[in-house]
């Protein structure tokens, strides 16, 4: 069987694009729009930003422990609060991505007792989640008149 | 050597996006926003699902047959012609998928003259790039007073 993506591809293409969503919050404005801008009555960009960060180690370290600890914080509100967390979050995610055991991509888990599905499809949700709430913070950068960053460049 | 993600849950993954995206264009209102409607100078939803056409099938082309014509079509003006063209494209996808050899997603390829990357990563760019631009879509259709899809329902 030839594989399609490596355990190791596939932990450096998330965290190219855990890159590119640390370079989005760089780029809001100096104002107080990263965590008070929207558009449509959706979540500022803090609030989407508090989302990848409240499903992205909690879920590794139950696909890694098999225990599933809900965790709540409040939305960073400043650049600064946000890019502190997430750098600690990316040191995290390299810490436990070797932990996690041959064969259990392809295992099915329900996270934090509501989510069933195969480890890969959690992996996957968290990342594409990430890109999808991105590409809107892009649109609300757009709208502020600032340039987001390069959506293929994950250095 | 135990893998991530299988062909078939690799092709199933892209076409539960492609649904989301079919129902993304189909949301959007009965006047003409979808060919004309944007936030902050960026193109339209039109504009946008005619990248994902132009990328999504010659790119599956250049992958099986190693030749990279670049096919280069009007944007469509209505979702009724964008829909044509994306069901068209889903049934040439579930056609070309399997003819993609044993291997071959490991290989490097330039695609189009222009981008080396492993034919995997062709492949994760082709979707991630989908998942981006349909997140500013979502945001576009929430300017506009509309409900977007739901983002896990991939059904």
């Amino acid at each position: 069987m030839s594989e399609i993506i490596s355990r190791d591809q596939l932990l450096e293409h998330w965290l190219g694009h855990r890159r590119v969503t640390r370079r989005t919050i760089e780029a809001f404005p100096d104002d107080n729009s990263f965590s008070t801008y929207s558009i449509g009555g959706m979540r500022t960009f803090a609030t989407l930003v508090n989302e990848f960060l409240s499903m992205s180690v909690p879920t590794l370290v139950g696909i890694v422990s098999e225990e599933w600890p809900m965790e709540r914080k409040e939305a960073p509100t400043t650049r600064a609060g946000a890019l502190e967390r997430w750098d600690a979050d990316t040191k995290q995610i390299e810490a436990l991505w070797p932990q996690i055991s041959e064969g259990r991509f392809q295992e099915t888990a329900t996270a934090f007792g509501q989510w069933t599905m195969p480890v890969w499809g959690l992996l996957w949700y968290i990342i594409d989640n990430e890109i999808h709430h991105r590409g809107q913070g892009f649109v609300y950068l757009r709208a502020l008149g600032v340039e987001p960053p390069q959506f293929p460049d994950r250095s």
